[in-house]
């Protein structure tokens, strides 16, 4: 019984990292198409995210057949609830991809480019990073690792509000181009989501070693910026 | 043990529809501060947030439980990893809400307003409605409503498109007011994002009932845009 889950896991582990390494690449072609202005990657993100789809659910299915017929305790149950977790987080990784891919094509490669802005290929970069790394701390079991990812994440969000800033700045300077330039905020948007839900796999990495729940351990936002609010 | 089954996912249902009351009262009261132009109804946002994700942690922990302790089968599985789903969603749809509350009290409530965007309280009212039928649908085990909670997304996504593109044209006469703008096409974005978390709600009722994974079923965004790349 115990050889099953095993393999089982071992496939499920295949799975996650077969899904994380085409997200990688979604990321990676989508940068690629924003920087070179082209729709000569569209077709091979979309194709990406059909797979991702097909994975999706499969990892699904998989786990829950392992819980159906092998009733996994501690550690093997913690791995599987993590992977459902893991699971949702890549496909919506994969949404984001696409969304800047489909923001390019349809929108921002028809107007003519006031400027580039440099924080979004950096910004794509430390996203890619930061998904990579967290499929590295899942696969093996790497809390030091996971740990990384999470402190990444503030650098993308502080990447994030500079971009908007800027973005600000120039539209105030080009108003008849708002339209691209928000489309560059949008597109800086998919990138910070890619990044929240690494630190997402991040966390779920770090509870399925632990058993340690980190999630909403830090103090709230909310109360770190405005603590007078009553 | 079916008693015992039993009893734990009622609790486990009584714990996501108190979230998802909660999350609809953040939706309400973000909204609310939004229209009066009111930080007062922050710390209420900020509070529930706190509750919302105490509730999170306790759901997951009641799931693990449940599946270590009573290895359920068919149906009863079905619910439990509906749940662990639903869960995320709710905390979610909980931090969409404290965006609105964030980029109203620190940014928005701090310029001389342009202009009042009437599809954003609509949005609001919709997404507001998707959270609570898909909740309901959940607790009825009810397929007909969560496909409802699905039509009801597309209405989001045209109300979205409608904001941005009002917001254009007003950022063009206004340059100077970029700044509240686009605050504006945020928070019609964190609304649009409670309606996709209110769609992967129905979409997880649908699979617990019916048994059915009904998610990618429907051609995907990007070949119905543009079936032309190649």
């Amino acid at each position: 019984m115990k050889r099953h889950v095993e393999e089982e896991i071992n496939l499920l582990k295949e799975m996650l990292l077969r899904m994380g390494g085409l997200a990688e690449e979604m990321i990676h072609l989508s940068m690629k198409g924003f920087i070179d202005r082209t729709d000569a990657f569209a077709q091979q993100v979309f194709d990406r995210e059909d797979q991702v789809n097909t994975l999706q659910i499969d990892v699904d299915q998989t786990c829950s057949k392992i819980l159906a017929l092998y009733q996994p305790e501690a550690s093997d149950l913690r791995t599987i609830i993590a992977a459902m977790k893991i699971n949702s987080e890549l496909e919506r990784v994969a949404d984001q991809a696409v969304n800047i891919t489909q923001t390019c094509t349809y929108h921002l490669f028809k107007e003519t480019p006031v400027k580039s802005l440099m924080e979004i290929p950096r910004m794509a970069q430390i996203a890619q990073e930061m998904v990579k790394e967290s499929l590295d701390a899942f696969s093996k079991r790497d809390v030091d690792l996971a740990q990384d990812v999470l402190k990444k994440d503030e650098e993308e969000d502080t990447l994030k509000s500079k971009a908007l800033n800027e973005v600000i700045s120039m539209i105030r300077r080009h108003p008849s181009e708002t339209k691209q330039l928000i489309d560059l905020i949008l597109i800086s948007r998919n990138l910070e989501k890619i990044g929240d839900h690494a630190t997402n796999i991040a966390e779920d990495v770090i509870y399925m070693v632990q058993g340690k729940d980190i999630r909403h351990s830090q103090p709230p936002e909310s109360s770190t910026i405005l603590p007078s609010i009553k």
